[in-house]
């Protein structure tokens, strides 16, 4: 399969937008043009091109960097609905993948290939400080680069791939709060792991 | 201070936006109106009523069901900036905090408020079951209840409120891709623990 971004007369196309949308989508919602989000939305790209326009996709993303955010402007997978999951192991790379079939993609930034890009290369491995990588830059290099750094495998999925399910709900002895029953005779604040002192 | 949501000759505004605007950006992010998206929409807007204007705020929330969501909508906090934080308690609570001072508000649902509105109680208890309960009466009880149901108070963050940073990285043997050394020899995948094969 052709893995190069869509591109056409009137320009690059990613995640079916225009650059200059798809740009746009990311600073609304991220809050700025983050180099790990340019780069994460072209793996959302070149996923969704692999798994193919019908497929309903689940998504697995491997850091909490940037790559959450990628997903959740463009695909229809968010945390909150239960439909993408992320892993804390700091690794770029995102799988989707069909929910029911358990098949689909994995994406990953390939860092053979970023060798062919410096400035990408250096940025990643933080092999350069940053005052010495000004974003413009970076972003060229990016957008020079789209899907060229990146590599990609079908893959099934065996874990991580059921929703999770409430277990029982009880009332907290302690803030009178509800919480599921399994942390215990009390919620996980009233036995200790809070995050807050009220004033 | 007052914890009713803002009503106008115009209508009620949650979030800064028009009833109308509120729900279509839940149904646009999340897929669907669903009603722990409605009752968190109302939270975010205590909270930051609470919090005032012009505090740069960063937010817990303490489960991943719909509550990462509203905070993502309506505020600038998202997972993949940082600047959104999920504890996966199953409690329907979030916290909204100036990220210097460490202080805020943390909004939770009153179980006791929400007897006054037996649809919400038993929605959330799970004393009925969901045929019994049909989504436009529970719309229309979160609508008819906004923040009456909630209660607010004011914290200072003790915890968690440290951005994560990223350690050392080098190339796994495994996969030759990039990972944070910390993990061991190898990358978590190459552990064992990936949740993949290749096909």
């Amino acid at each position: 399969m052709d893995t190069r971004t869509s591109e056409s007369s009137a320009g690059t196309y990613v995640c079916g937008r225009s650059l200059e949308d798809f740009l746009k989508a990311i600073e609304n919602f991220h809050g700025w043009k983050a180099p790990g989000m340019m780069l994460g939305g072209f793996m959302v790209d070149l996923a969704q091109r692999q798994i193919g326009p019908d497929v309903e996709a689940d998504a697995i993303v491997e850091t909490c960097h940037c790559l959450p955010d990628a997903v959740q402007i463009f695909t229809p997978c968010t945390v909150g609905n239960g439909w993408l999951k992320i892993l804390d192991w700091d690794k770029f790379a995102l799988s989707l993948y069909d929910r029911r079939k358990l098949t689909g993609h994995r994406v990953s930034l390939d860092l053979e290939k970023t060798r062919a890009f410096p400035n990408l290369y250096n940025w990643y491995m933080r092999r350069v400080p940053k005052k010495d990588l000004p974003l413009e830059v970076l972003h060229k290099t990016i957008l020079e680069a789209k899907t060229a750094v990146l590599s990609s495998r079908a893959i099934s999925v065996t874990r991580l791939n059921t929703r999770k399910k409430k277990g029982e709900t009880d009332i907290c002895s302690g803030c009178g709060e509800a919480y599921p029953t399994n942390q215990g005779r009390q919620c996980t604040a009233c036995q200790g792991d809070g995050y807050y002192e009220f004033d």
